[in-house]
């Protein structure tokens, strides 16, 4: 039997999460207060014996800064790290950019709760050239990049990724950490503990705060806990 | 013809380089001047326009975090990295954590001079379980870590890794940095510019100053140049 563990890292509070406006691929960096998320990420997982032997992060600079604080602080920055699109934020199509207050003034509260709780409708795709469209960025050259996405979609693309990269590391017995966002993390909870399309919507996961699944073989052989509270 | 470009960068400087001491495998950190160090050198490739799509490292941090920083405030946090022991400083055997004036009282001046300068003379092994031993770290687990090295020592592990994993990445027209060591970067220099045995123990590479060697097909197509005098 091959005992491993699974640490997931939403990242910590960004310049936009600041401004409440709608993220998704753009990308913004941490604010000063989620630098020292991270940097509390990594001194818990220092403390508490849990380290990190392999990583995976999105290609976005948050998440990824959020990874390397966390790692500086835990004494592990020499692992080794994949950085893959698969890992993004869900694509939030047009209202990249928009500030959440001025969308629900446009379109109406209870339309914007509709796309940012319900599982299987995305928002409008965005505009090619648009402001805020990723399309044209280097980091994802040759990628088919969405023009939008719903819950439902961004899983569609994380779980494969799990299933063919993340989980032959637990299956090795390692220990992975995940540093990701918001909904993509949400992709893995939901795979992990058996949550209803229902209730995946409205599960918060808090930025900086190690998420940790015990595994035995390849498959989880607990429920997730925070670090914080293990 | 496939053109690519090589940039190496020294680690900024390392709370050790400032107190003197020698350093080698032992993993300290960058100093305040050390992380401005590497921010200027990724904001000085980010407005010269020479922008890495894949970067290698050595496992010590002062590197990977040089790396990090630099590669941050160029925008390119998101390109592939590697990671490998066969990037590490030369190893310093029994001289790891001495000050270099005790150590010259200690051996005399001649004697230092003949350890730091000369091509194929080690230092005295290092004790095992000695303080500053690295050999239980466990970034090393699994790999065979050496006791002292030469500067030839170190030259016989970094070109394979350089021919085996970066000399493809160049073949494929790719923008290769590698963040490492004022050793294991002479052993590339020496290399890439054809420089004897004698006159390369006296070469220094500056900290923080990105070096870029033009590529074509595989070969170094041109000399050597700081990025800051392109």
């Amino acid at each position: 039997m091959t005992e491993a563990t699974l640490i997931l890292v939403r990242h910590g509070q960004s310049q936009w999460n600041l401004e409440n406006r709608f993220t998704g691929w753009w990308d913004v960096d941490l604010t000063d207060k989620g630098e020292a998320e991270a940097k509390a990420a990594g001194e818990l997982m220092l403390a508490k014996g849990v380290l990190p032997t392999i990583a995976f992060t999105s290609l976005q600079t948050r998440a990824i800064r959020t990874l390397h604080i966390a790692l500086q602080h835990a004494g592990r920055l020499w692992i080794p790290e994949t950085k893959n699109w698969l890992l993004n934020e869900r694509h939030y199509g047009g209202l990249t950019g928009l500030n959440k207050a001025e969308t629900a003034e446009k379109h109406g509260e209870e339309q914007v709760q509709i796309w940012r709780r319900s599982f299987d409708v995305p928002p409008p795709v965005i505009e090619k050239g648009s402001q805020y469209d990723p399309g044209n960025d280097a980091r994802y050259a040759g990628i088919d990049v969405p023009l939008t996405e719903s819950l439902k979609d961004t899983i569609a693309r994380v779980l494969p990724f799990y299933q063919a990269e993340i989980v032959p590391q637990l299956q090795k017995g390692e220990t992975v950490i995940v540093s990701a966002h918001g909904n993509s993390l949400r992709a893995l909870v939901k795979h992990l503990s058996n949550i209803s399309d229902d209730e995946i919507t409205g599960l918060e996961i808090p930025t900086g705060q190690p998420i940790v699944y015990p595994f035995k073989d390849g498959q989880p052989s607990g429920e997730r806990a925070y670090l914080s509270e293990g």
